[in-house]
């Protein structure tokens, strides 16, 4: 059975490093037999720029049908006076409402080879292997009433609307305790309960779910206190779950304490397990067209992408093996350049990682 | 004119490190003849055990007639079961909306004494020195409507609002702007104008405050991306201002940063500048009663005080050079123990600082 995937470059850095995971992606493709077609579409600000919408319909329609999406990046100063509704954010946030994609999986692992690239003390991150489950589809990124009025007085107010109910955080917190599962069976969720209601129910709802797993543990952590923790002491957490807003800022945090956030992948998830696989980090327009943005992170979410959602399990491995061994070999893009180690370009690395495929 | 300050030790290690820091008060008061007098009153949850409220209103009637109030911490697992209307952290809250203490100066300063108790790397942090100013008064964690209510369907949904109008956000803007003069010129407001429509609003208001102050840089940064740059980067910030939330967040991260946020005081002033003076950190339950948690940056705290609310800027820089003096000395709290350091308690360091005035 043939297996589509959506490839969606997007705009600054991504159609460059998407380019070089297409090339890694069909590799395996023909090296593994996996019968995998893919074609691509437009979102975010090029999106716009041609179409009009940061999601235009025609992706959509592709997306929903495809059994799995790669996504680039999307965003750059261009397109920052635009309205709120046209955005090219708006393109990715449209992707992860309308597909239902509510299981953000960002990962923060340190590769031992990048222990330098650290701006933290090698003790403190040696071996940090910490998974963020990140509500993706609720929260105040989508809750009503929001927008800017004018008060009586005249003056302006800009308003926004944090919300949750009880199925959304139960099967966000599924999702945590099913991937603490295969880990090291700790969830520590993450509120600000002695503040915000809404966080004290999912607080609430975190225990009930805590009891259909009884094999994993379940602490709770304010959000500021595991902002300080995160940079303290980074190794005591295993899988960390919170809303989309706080997952938001944690996780950024956490994959900068890598030093190589352009070596993350991640991965979107609706209930069925199809999802939209992209690099944590952004667009990256300062860099855009250069030819030496790391192309790693999307290789990787390739990676995933094979694993969670087409059923590719060796294909996955062979991929994180490649990467491993690229950086073996001392090749490293310019935001991972290290003393002793050849600094290469997003093609040559890709090369590179084709080459030990 | 005798000046009155309000001692409110709090709960947790809150009157062990208060109890040292009115020893120091006591001290400069004689030094240098400030007459500055001081009593004491209940808050938070040892102030709800003993009248049923976590801000009772004698307590909130000698903080509107105080000079200055000197808070310890507030909190603490006793109490994380009671009804949120009635948690020691609404006692905080109650004086800072009540009190209109609007803004949050929390600076993230590294003592090159200290350098080592950072978790990063020391080039990444010596010579640290940022200023987080939070919006105290507004946003999500005071918005209306919030609660949690049952829909239709029988399920919960909690619920909150982050809210902001142009008044309150200039007001906090001209705070940043202020303090940025008398420091490094640069300011960088925190938003997530990508997403929120309030923080869209946030941007274009301290857009229009930067027009008074010509004199200052303002630049603007996505508060995921500034959790990232405070780890990677953190020297690149002068003066950082947000709103009540991210403020909470950012502003522990980047107290962390240091590693001794046992030594980093905060005030929240209104816009008479009267004001309320504490730690950083919390009320550490976990070491309450043992004598080890450190009293400096309460002791810091007061320093502040007297700099901002009491107009006794002398008083202020003996105290800081006391401080300084002491850890010169090689005397360190358990907090900040270091090799070669003597590791003394609570009531031992409050002596060394007398002894070093
Ligand atoms: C681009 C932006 C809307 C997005 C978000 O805030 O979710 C990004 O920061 C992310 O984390 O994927
Ligand atoms: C105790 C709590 C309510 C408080 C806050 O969230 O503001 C604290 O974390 C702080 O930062 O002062």
């Amino acid at each position: 059975m043939t297996k589509n995937v959506l490839v969606l470059p997007g705009d600054g850095i991504g159609p460059e490093i998407v380019a070089q995971a297409v090339r890694v992606l069909d590799a395996v493709n023909e090296q593994f037999s996996l019968n995998i077609q893919h074609e691509s579409a437009l979102v975010g600000g090029s999106a716009y720029d041609e179409t009009g919408s940061p999601l235009p319909e025609t992706t959509l329609a592709k997306a929903k049908a495809a059994d799995a999406i790669l996504l680039g990046a999307v965003g750059g100063p261009k397109w920052d006076k635009l309205d709120m509704s046209v955005r090219p954010e708006k393109g990715l946030l449209g992707l992860r409402s309308n597909l239902e994609l509510f299981s953000n999986l960002r990962p923060a692992i340190l590769y031992p080879q990048l222990a330098d690239a650290s701006s933290l003390k090698p003790e403190i991150v040696a071996g940090l292997d910490i998974l963020i489950v990140r509500e993706l589809t609720g929260g105040i990124y989508f809750g009503q009433p929001r927008g800017i009025r004018i008060l009586e007085n005249g003056e302006r107010e800009g308003f926004n609307t944090y919300v949750y109910n009880e199925s959304e955080i139960r099967r966000i917190g599924r999702s945590a305790f099913e991937a603490a599962r295969q880990r090291g069976k700790r969830v520590c969720s993450i509120d600000k309960s002695n503040v915000l209601e809404v966080t004290v129910l999912w607080k609430d709802v975190m225990e009930e779910v805590a009891k259909e797993y009884p094999d994993v543990e379940l602490t709770h952590m304010l959000v500021d206190n595991a902002a300080m923790q995160l940079v303290r002491a980074p190794k005591q957490f295993d899988v960390m779950v919170t809303g989309n807003m706080f997952g938001d800022i944690l996780s950024d945090a956490a994959a900068m304490l890598t030093g190589s956030i352009g070596m993350l992948p991640s991965a979107s998830l609706n209930a069925e397990g199809r999802g939209m696989y992209e690099p944590c980090h952004g667009s990256a327009p300062d860099i855009a067209g250069k030819g030496i943005a790391n192309p790693l992170a999307t290789i990787l979410s390739v990676a995933m992408m094979l694993r969670y959602s087409l059923d590719a399990k060796e294909a996955a491995d062979a991929i994180e093996a490649a990467v491993s061994q690229v950086l073996d070999l001392g090749l490293r893009t310019a935001d991972i350049a290290s003393k002793g180690c050849e600094t290469v370009s997003t093609q040559a690395m890709g090369d590179a990682v084709l080459a030990a495929l």
